[in-house]
């Protein structure tokens, strides 16, 4: 076995939550508890803010109880943070480090994260400062590359399914144009499960818009106008960041007035604008009556007690593996997951992935996944994604 | 026993769906088949507007895992209406009545179905024509009279608390203020339902407003200001129908373009004006930073995989309920609840009440739920809403 050099590790939480991002930091307590070679888990206070601010909570005695129920409870038990660091941010962390003899870093967030995670670790190197950095992946977009799929992502499918079977049903018990919008700037893995709880082609949501697949003013009302006229009904489902034909986000476009976050993202969620514009759309030009639009909303990755089991225990099971990757020598990386099986059979085995593969770059959803009209998903979607939510409401029906 | 009225029956289910409307319509399914009075039982598509339109389905031989699966089912598996019935509508209604041979009429609603309901039931007895006519409530609103509480409402405020626990989970990670607004448009129960999952003073929302307590933007804002310097965040849950101390909903005078729905009532649902508006005013008045807004929606009625157990098996057994009732003789009315037990125990008993009594006005939250300031619910209202949810998921922290 590789040596494992002593001292103390810091684990620390960033970007958007999710409902499972406490069970990876758990998963952390849980293992490091079986790691002799580190002497304190601190904690770090909205992750690298809690760094250079030295806000740390010890984190090796906290009773098993306790650590379930964290586990259980949705967003960053021990706050998130936004911040990116630069050189200067990275130098500060270093010191910091130094400072408290520390020697193994977790850090578990999105793509944003990873890129931190591998800023700090070059800087580490640089420095010859002997330090082992682990990115533990969360995110309810899906969007990191090399693993099959992020854990967050299947609770947040889960939630976004079952909102809009129900919304489907009430849709049809009340009939109309229905417009739900949902999380996803780039990506459109979230949007896709909207499809998840269909269970016959008359099920909605019977439109799917994501950021992949540009789509104008024109084709949509055309769409709806097709799905309207056949069904006397229409659930449509649009990503918060779906473009138009010249690449340029709706909502970008209807917004006049815009937020930017520390990242440069333009900021989308927490306003029914981009809903409110494309209900707007379809009474004026086709004429419908009743049309309703709801936005998702942050409900898409806090909601309480509906979480994924399988993305729980997967998430969990990632905090274990990189305190195991960690005790297993001179390594670095980022906590990755492989398919196994196939046919109707699910399971995964975990890998540590290299952190400059994660980093920055976001992976959209596959052509085969998209139907050619650039308005749903193919079946080859539902395969992926339905055993991530650990299955979903089965719907009854009279006639 | 009293004379059993030999013929057929006719269900159907009226106004804004929720997740537990389909227990009461397959409890009256499930109850009747043991009714041998009742021939056919007809289900109405699209409430009374199914019957004027003669649109019915037959419900006495459906098979039982099919029941069980629409039970389960949010929405309206018979279809829902906005219709109310004048006159002439009711006149068009008895008609089809006698043609079909209808003698009872069991009609699933809110307060205005409650109205329809006394209005048929008015105009058969005027006529001498022996119907037997019993309201099943179900209203997420929980605004009927008479009854403990409404089959619906525990649903959504299991759905509300939860969206909301996370949500201020979400909020502490990221610090800011945050605004929910919650269906809602006379009475805030569903809004107060918000407090459910709170398990310490620091946990949100921290501010609840009610149409019940108008409140003034300087009000609002001075509240949020007092809870954002004491805890450096702030969530607050609002009703969409909240009123300004001029007694204008807040919504209407937001926004420029309003829709009326048949009832005379404006439509605020399916739209983010509210909560947008409340959150600019936060950011420009305040001058706090991060500022997030989420209005609820229809998933707070339709949301499937999370309805309340206590709330299924009460909705269910009001459709039983209401078949033992016309079995036993010529009575009318509308299935109500009254509380049991006491201190740490909850049970109800069911009763028949006039359906007079429960029509067209709305049950307000009483002010023994509401706090002095009129920014939040007291423990009573807790005491008497939590065993409705079925219990709530429990919090974790780290500190």
């Amino acid at each position: 076995m590789a040596e494992v050099i002593k001292g103390n590790a810091v684990v620390g939480q960033s970007g958007g939550p999710t409902v499972v991002i406490n069970q990876s930091l758990v998963g952390v307590i849980e293992a490091i508890q079986n790691m002799p070679a580190v002497n304190r888990l601190l904690g770090a206070r909205h992750g690298v803010r809690g760094i250079v601010d030295e806000k740390f909570v010890d984190l090796k005695q906290i009773p098993q109880d306790t650590l379930d129920a964290v586990a259980a409870t949705p967003a960053a038990a021990l706050g998130s943070t936004r911040d990116k660091p630069d050189q200067a941010y990275c130098e500060k962390i270093f010191s910091v480090f130094e400072k408290y003899d520390v020697r193994y870093f977790f850090y578990i967030g999105g793509n944003d994260s990873a890129d931190t995670a591998r800023i700090v670790n070059q800087l580490a190197r640089q420095a010859g400062y002997e330090l082992r950095v682990f990115h533990i992946p969360k995110t309810i977009d899906n969007d990191l590359r090399v693993t099959d799929h992020c854990p967050g992502y299947g609770s947040a499918a889960r939630f976004v399914a079952s909102a809009v079977q129900g919304d489907d049903r009430d849709n049809a018990s009340l009939p109309g144009v229905k417009i739900d919008v949902i999380m996803g700037r780039h990506a459109g893995w979230l949007t896709a499960a909207a499809s998840l709880g269909r269970q016959d082609e008359a099920d909605g949501p019977h439109l799917i818009y994501v950021p992949e697949r540009p789509v104008s003013e024109e084709k949509m009302l055309a769409d709806i106008e097709k799905v309207y006229s056949k069904l006397g009904r229409c659930v449509v489902a649009v990503s918060e960041g779906v473009e138009d034909t010249d690449s340029k986000p709706w909502g970008t476009k209807i917004t006049e007035t815009v937020e930017k976050d520390s990242h440069g993202n333009v900021q989308l969620s927490g306003t029914g604008a981009l809903g409110d514009y494309i209900a707007g759309l379809v009474k004026s030009k086709l004429g419908v009556k009743r049309v309703r639009s709801d936005t998702l909303g942050y409900l898409q990755r806090s909601f309480a007690g509906y979480a994924s089991p399988v993305d729980q225990a997967e998430a969990r099971e990632a905090g274990h593996k990189a305190v195991e990757y960690a005790n297993s020598g001179d390594i670095d990386g980022s906590v990755a997951f492989e398919r196994t099986g196939g046919g109707a059979y699910y399971g995964i085995r975990y890998f540590l992935a290299n952190l400059a593969d994660v980093a920055r770059e976001t992976k959209n959803l596959p052509g085969e996944f998209l139907n050619d009209e650039g308005n749903g998903v193919t079946d080859g979607f539902r395969k992926y994604a339905l055993p991530l939510t650990g299955g979903l409401p089965k719907i009854g029906k009279l006639f």
